[in-house]
């Protein structure tokens, strides 16, 4: 059995990562909800008590050689892919290009991440769209256009969710919380990807999350203003 | 036959990993090197050319399904995986450990590469360093010590040179231009990966290249002042 530790669902877009394959794929964890106290960094501490780099997600599971610490949202679906089938598409070349998009999530658009951060139940004008992030967007857009066309949707590897889907879920969230703009096929795209029952679950636990957490709350509205808060606790 | 695009081997510290990973297992291919052109970003039109991304490194492999183009250094790491033995431990345990650490530098130590880029050919003395900066080291350095003692040596995950030192390969040339404090397993480690035959390829041929690219010169200046500049041409 898994043991998967995240961290807020409002806020913790890597934690959403593993959190909405595994739903998806249907393999069973228990999960450990830690919330962020002061953002991620004062968290650290903390988290330490169960992920080495004091980062959440981190995938717990006890073998025949003890307690394995997975601490990193990609090596987590890595470590998932050699156990269970459909985490990557079958097909090599759609394989390929699955784990390509997903690593080109992990490190890059930065400024996606810092100008539009996760914030599940908020609804923001932005002011302005930086130069960074309309790259950003552009970039993300032609790869959800070139991996819906060449191996034919639903998804973007093909016809399953797989993890390359779930690294782009938290851009869902953003761009709904956001109104971020982009193409017609892209924002097809979120609306289905925001519609499947792991992401619903996913979102309404975040809106009945009690705790707001200040430095999250200053970074969603540090260049944008509120026009609904859909958080219910 | 495998197109591996890379930068220059000076300067590109991502470019390193899948290079010194292929020539560590003798895994063949055709080495492109594309020079930086005004930093990376301006770089990003004509690196398009062959990468989807506008980034280095790109595996190219022409497959019996066409032209496959794996365009992160995680994703080729994997894709070559699939293929050949030694590019992870064999032990589930190891294999596990590498793989969180090797994405752990995917996507963090911001502090280490913004203060510290990589510059092969360059020695510099740092004028102080910064609190982010620290972390990161302590972090990479409890990191090294955890693996060697865990697994052994002389190698982070075990006996064999694995995808996770390829991964923090560019540190140890950062370790070495800048000087920068560790423990002493750690320093010895750093040592035993600067000598390696690949490693020692890679840094000849970053010293005897004729380029300066302007933006990378200043960025490993902006906090301290050059001890000896070791490059010929």
């Amino acid at each position: 059995m898994f043991d998967l530790y995240i961290a807020n669902k409002n806020y913790s877009s890597w934690s959403l990562r593993p959190w909405v394959l595994m739903k998806a794929l249907e393999i069973p964890f228990n999960e450990h909800l830690m919330p962020f106290e002061g953002g991620t960094g004062a968290s650290h501490a903390t988290f330490t008590r169960f992920s080495p780099s004091g980062l959440v997600p981190c995938l717990v599971e006890v073998t025949d050689e003890g307690e394995l610490a997975v601490w990193d949202s990609l090596a987590i679906v890595e470590y998932l892919a050699e156990q269970h089938a459909n985490v990557w598409p079958s097909d090599k070349a759609a394989r390929a290009w699955a784990r390509s998009a997903t690593a080109e999530m992990h490190s890059s658009f930065s400024a996606l991440r810092g100008d539009c951060p996760m914030n599940c139940g908020m609804r923001v004008k932005l002011n302005s769209l930086s130069a960074n992030l309309k790259a950003d967007l552009a970039r993300v857009d032609a790869l959800w256009q070139q991996g819906l066309e060449r191996f034919g949707g639903p998804f973007l590897a093909g016809e399953t969710f797989s993890a390359v889907d779930a690294f782009y879920a938290p851009v869902a969230f953003r761009m709904q919380t956001f109104s971020l703009p982009v193409s017609e096929k892209s924002r097809a795209y979120v609306e289905r990807l925001l519609a499947l029952p792991a992401m619903q679950a996913w979102y309404q636990a975040a809106l009945e999350e009690p705790w707001r957490e200040s430095l999250h709350e200053a970074d969603t509205l540090k260049n944008g203003t509120v026009t609904a808060d859909h958080r219910k606790a």
